[in-house]
């Protein structure tokens, strides 16, 4: 079939609009259509060159919901008409990481899913001539239709809006999911999270949900207060206000340290800085941002060995297919909010828009409208 | 009273052994006769003026074993004839850290302990002519009497013999703590330890006590081997022989990466390479090692963001008067090792020999024997 897609070209190069050819779904895949998809950093990290993992020409996109058109022979969990939200990170629910609680990172199709490829090694996509197009991420939302592994699928109820939980598909999971699976923050707790960007924000929710008692904001862009107080932050810090080092500042703001920090900048000496307004003792801190190629961080080892730990997460550490669906009925239920977050909306071919809006830090999350 | 002690006079100079006058307990405190001590990593950084915190002069000394002589006013836990080990981490189960189950780093009288003061601020060591000396760790136990506050005594049983559990006040807890507090390894797990001195063999001997399958010990002096698999290692690794990058032959031999690493270096490169030899997805690796002054650790923090997570380590995340005596009791029923560690013993005139053995690495543990 042929469908609208937005295409990356090569490393630095403007998505491109088009017509491109899709195959219907093989053994164990699923066609969908796709309503809505937002536009994340990881995208742009890929668009932009700046990931050296990147390969073109690709379909970007992990961000989207939609509905099952078509189901491959296997598929025995959807069937069309269902509604989903594709995952990046998939849950086979049999695999050595799948079976251990301590990790999300299923590795069922991890080596094709990086290779730009459906798990029998192929595209589904192409160009109207035949050459081969790549997925991305699994998940390729940036078309209205794509074909995405059955293990990549979130079955999600049916009355929830699209364009509002596409966004549970990379942000609002990565953010609550730090929070709740990865630092499993308890009631009471003092929290520092630094960027207050997309990511940011829904930590800051996370932390309202679980119950926290303070949570620390901390940006250069006083912008962000506004919104970052109506998502829960009790705190505002603007590094570039505070006199002398910022740590033993916000050390003493939280009475000794935060027992959970946040880094969602991706910056490696914002992570260190995150790292050491840990609680001494008994504090975590947690990196969600993707640093720069190449970047490291880095501290005293003193800063551990007094009992701080450094720990990461991918997807907010949650397992897809069983955590997606739970989120999304905490939006539908209003114990978590997204709808101030989409701040723009747009078709398809105003892709670049989106990715103008974000370099202009004038969006919090753009959705495309399909 | 006139007691005889090992004096350190400066950074970088030996001990002096000579004799100095000790006051006896005040509130709080208790006067311990001391009959054996270990020679620590710890107090060689301190006494060659390594550790930029050292003061001087001081009784340095911080493993030792003996028997309570007279309790000062407010002592209600402890009688003269009690035995005991002193603690440099106290546990006074009364401070907001000692009331958290996530560390054992009890605060209550931190600040006097690193100035080399009992909690009211002052010594109880002096010259013969009166001039103050300091105390160390809030231990000293290379004096044959000291003064050590009450919060700051483990009691035990009265048949375990001083001269082998003595090493339980420090490298025996620090290693089997981290095992058994810090990581909580399970049944199972695969780890690794780097270095196979006295810490790293009793990280060994904490696996095999909690029932780890595979036990992989790494160091570059291949004397360390057998005495390494007598207390549990089930693989050695030298380095120097290994063709490569140690990484990845390390994640190979584990089937993936350990469950659990520990450094028992205080090698900053070492500790790297044991964060990225754990698994990905749910490794953990614990900094037991005190690194020199300034030296950092660094990674790239994709290391932390696939699921790893870097932790540390103080006397084995042991509160010392609940578990120390726990320890003792695991020693006399066989379940854990002492005696093979014990290499050299010596009277306290000849502790240099000590410090000199430890530096030709021909000692696991010197023990004073007063
Ligand atoms: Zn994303
Ligand atoms: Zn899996
Ligand atoms: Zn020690
Ligand atoms: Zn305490």
């Amino acid at each position: 079939m042929e469908v609208r897609a937005a295409v990356a070209l090569g490393a630095g190069k403007p998505l491109e609009v088009t017509t491109v050819k899709l195959e219907g779904p093989r053994a164990f895949e699923v066609l969908v259509e796709i309503k809505a998809t937002g536009l994340c950093h990881t995208d742009e990290f890929t668009r932009s060159g700046a990931d050296p993992e990147g390969i073109f020409p690709a379909i970007l996109g992990h961000e989207g919901a939609g509905v099952v058109v078509e189901v491959g022979p296997g598929v025995t969990s959807l069937k069309p008409g269902d509604h989903v939200i594709p995952l990046y990170t998939p849950e086979c629910r049999s695999c050595e990481y799948c079976l251990n609680p301590k990790t999300n990172l299923c590795q069922a199709i991890r080596s094709t899913q990086g290779q730009g490829l459906m798990p029998d090694g192929s595209s589904r996509f192409s160009t109207l001539d035949g050459d081969p197009i790549l997925h991305y991420m699994g998940t390729s939302t940036f078309a209205n239709y794509t074909v995405v592994p059955e293990i990549a699928l979130a079955k999600i109820r049916p009355d929830a809006p699209f364009e509002k939980v596409c966004y549970i598909g990379c942000g609002v999971t990565t953010g609550i999911g730090a929070v709740i699976n990865t630092a499993k923050v308890e009631i009471g707790s003092r929290a520092i999270v630094f960027g207050l960007g997309g990511i940011g924000l829904n930590v800051i929710q996370g932390l309202r949900l679980a119950g926290a008692d303070q949570i620390v904001g901390v940006d250069l862009n006083p912008a962000k207060k506004e919104m970052a107080e109506r998502f829960g932050m009790t705190d505002f810090v603007n590094p570039s206000e505070v006199e002398g080092d910022l740590v033993p500042y916000l050390v003493n703001l939280t009475k000794g340290g935060a027992d959970y920090t946040f880094d969602a900048t991706g910056n490696v000496n914002v992570m260190r800085t995150a790292l050491e307004s840990a609680h001494k003792g008994w504090g975590e801190s947690i990196i969600i941002g993707v640093a720069p190629a190449g970047a490291e961080i880095s501290t005293r080892p003193f800063q551990l060995v007094t009992g701080r730990s450094w720990r990461g997460t991918a997807f907010g550490g949650a397992r897809g297919r069983t955590d997606v669906p739970r989120i999304v009925d905490w939006y539908m239920d209003g114990k978590i909010e997204i709808d101030p977050m989409i701040t723009h909306t747009m078709p398809l071919e105003d892709i670049n828009k989106g990715f103008d809006l974000m370099h202009a830090g004038e969006s919090i999350r753009s959705v495309v409208l399909y």
